[in-house]
């Protein structure tokens, strides 16, 4: 018997920065009242689900910015969700910020702020938590940029690594092996490896990402936004033998387009299903977990063919160094 | 003034196993002839240009092997390729197999045998020396397979890392930074981030690939096999801003097919270029390597946004393990 898990990416429309979490939650009801009617067992929500992607917006002092955090899941505002996926025995990934009132490096306990993910059982338990590790954008005010991507303000970079775990999903409870990534993190290779190396077979991911790019300088057409998104996707999915559920939220928010595309991803590379909306869109697939296993023991059997004594470089910089010059010894 | 360099893949037809190098490079010069008629500055050849792809046929004891290898470059079978690319001021990459009289890493000196590629100027030097690190394949005889893929017998792996140089090209001498790859290393997104981390422009890569995957177990449809080779360029050339030139032997050569496809890649993971003949075909294309700056200084700034400290597994293990498993501790 195949393993197949049926899972969906619920797309979110815009939010805008005047609609509060009802607006959101109210939505995201129906969305999963549609998955479970659609046969779903996993249904993913987008990064920063339950606001307007705040980042945009600069806040000279993070303490007057809480209102866009949650400080715990379940809240009153969020009860609802989880109310539904225990009616209906559905596994989901929800993207939120996050203040944590925990420990730093120093062993000070402080107040933090990340750019957070979770997996949730249909009883209601996280089954893991991330938080994102590559934080795009910039920590002050952009003068040139007429919309701010203020993320490395707002957030710490995550401190969890890029965690897996073997968990059963849905009601039928079949186990599966989880990961998560957040927007920007499916760009980086590194962040997809460090999963495949812990035997990943489905990787949920949200994101929030500008239909432009303010910094083209005229070398990137704003059609490819979206093909370097999937590119990304669909490379990191086939190079690592996963499926892949990558989901946007998506539409003119606060004035600004965010593309939607959501997608989801099998093994080998395929897009097996798309949204094709900048609006509330639920996109659903079968993934047969067995297509993990090809990949993973021929091309992809990491045990035969990596060479981890060449990838040196991967950890031990962190920037770009410049390469020694050639000159020709005679003419 | 831009910074443009001209270049050509000089894909090859088949070349079967009966032929001399005398065929094989008869035909490389004509292909030289036409880059140059072209206006291209480097010329790519494929995987071991020079001969069939012998690891598809056993050899019980490898010194009875020998002639497929290369123990001098130039050779007076290879001499004509030096005295074109001389006459034309081509700086070219190709392929070959390589037998080196030299240590190991026991420090005992014996004869070795690489998949190896260089890079050679105008003037007859080696600019560049690669040995491929990601060996494809297995080094016994498979009684299931139609046909061996004994690269794992043929070749050790390659001991000279992922290098990077600063060199002038062609006859304008523009300085280039330059990769390579050899085959199977173009799926691996470790291999393309080593190559990033040195800050390359150009990545010359020949491959050899079968058009039928015969282990695909019924999960990969073969036309996927294009799919994946290129979903690999593009990724590594878009996620290290680089341009990627990617050359084929191509059609069907002792009676099994390759694949042809060859591409020409831009730091935006767009195919500027494309081959479609299963035969010796020249594709050139203009690569403005200040495209490269735009995400090397944004998206993929790595000194900014790169985070080794999650990235520990990439190194400290080969293979994959399995995730810890959770259980749900309420119902």
């Amino acid at each position: 018997m195949s393993r197949t898990v049926t899972v969906a990416a619920a797309q979110l429309g815009p939010i805008q920065k005047s609609e509060g979490r009802e607006v959101a939650v109210g939505r995201m009801l129906r969305l999963l009242e549609r998955a479970h009617q659609r046969g779903a067992e996993v249904v993913v929500f987008p990064e920063l689900a339950l606001t307007t992607f705040f980042p945009r917006w600069y806040t000279e002092n993070l303490d007057d910015a809480d209102h866009w955090y949650e400080q715990s899941l379940p809240s009153p505002a969020t009860q609802p969700l989880f109310d539904a996926i225990r009616r209906y025995g559905l596994t989901i990934y929800l993207g939120y910020a996050e203040i944590a009132h925990e420990a730093d490096e120093q062993g000070v306990v402080r107040k933090r702020r990340f750019n957070t993910s979770v997996i949730i059982a249909p009883n209601g338990e996280v089954i893991l938590k991330y938080r994102k590790v590559h934080l795009p954008g910039h920590a002050e005010f952009a003068t040139h940029r007429k919309v701010q991507h203020l993320e490395k303000r707002y957030f710490e970079v995550g401190n969890l690594g890029f965690p897996v775990v073997r968990a059963p999903v849905g009601r039928a409870g079949l186990d599966v092996n989880l990961g998560m990534l957040i927007c920007n993190d499916r760009r980086w290779p590194e962040a997809w490896r460090v999963l495949g190396l812990q035997q990943v077979e489905l990787v949920l991911l949200g994101y929030n990402t500008p239909a432009v790019n303010q910094d083209n300088r005229g070398f990137e057409a704003h059609h490819l936004r979206v093909l370097h998104s999937q590119l990304a996707i669909q490379s990191g999915c086939y190079q690592n033998a996963c499926f892949g559920v990558a989901v946007a939220k998506a539409g003119k928010e606060d004035g600004f387009e965010l593309f939607g595309h959501s997608i989801i991803v099998n093994p080998q590379g395929e897009i097996i299903a798309m949204a094709t909306t900048w609006d509330d869109e639920l996109i659903v697939a079968d993934c047969n977990l067995d297509m993990c296993e090809l990949g993973r023991t021929t091309i992809f059997n990491f045990e035969k063919h990596r060479r981890p004594e060449a990838y040196g470089r991967i950890v031990e910089q962190v920037g770009s160094s410049a390469p020694p010059v050639w000159k020709p010894s005679k003419s």
